[in-house]
């Protein structure tokens, strides 16, 4: 068994509204930072795991990014794997 | 004025308890996914901004991370930067 980590990014859809991330780029302008075209939140999820091929880890990640990670009607994934 | 892609990434600090991340990775567990020995939840934020030069930008950036992204007493942040 070989040890995994994988770091998950969840963003919302493009074609969907971020009111969190609206509001922190009107924060940012009264704060006085100036250029800031677009801002969006999503999420970040890192997770060590074991597993004995890569192909497992990509087939774990996949059923947990559908079923317990991301919104899919709203949120794209993506995710990147390392050996460690 | 040139563009920038700017990722944050901000994750609790290692000694901050992550009951969000326990609950998924023991959501994990039942599903069936097993091997997975941790989890933790952090956010991400995707922003496109103008600047003259990239150290403009980190100065930005590190205002908004100190100021409005990121809690420093629990959280860490990151970010990587990409000219457009």
């Amino acid at each position: 068994m070989s040890q995994f980590l994988v770091k998950v990014f969840i963003r919302l859809r493009p074609s969907v509204l971020d009111p969190a991330g609206e509001a922190i780029k009107s924060a940012a302008n009264k704060l006085g930072v100036d250029g800031i075209n677009s801002l969006r939140i999503g999420k970040l999820i890192e997770t060590e795991l074991e597993a004995s091929h890569e192909n497992e880890v990509k087939e774990k990640i996949e059923l947990l990014c559908d079923r317990l990670f991301a919104n899919n009607v709203i949120e794209d994934y993506e995710y990147q794997l390392e050996k460690k």
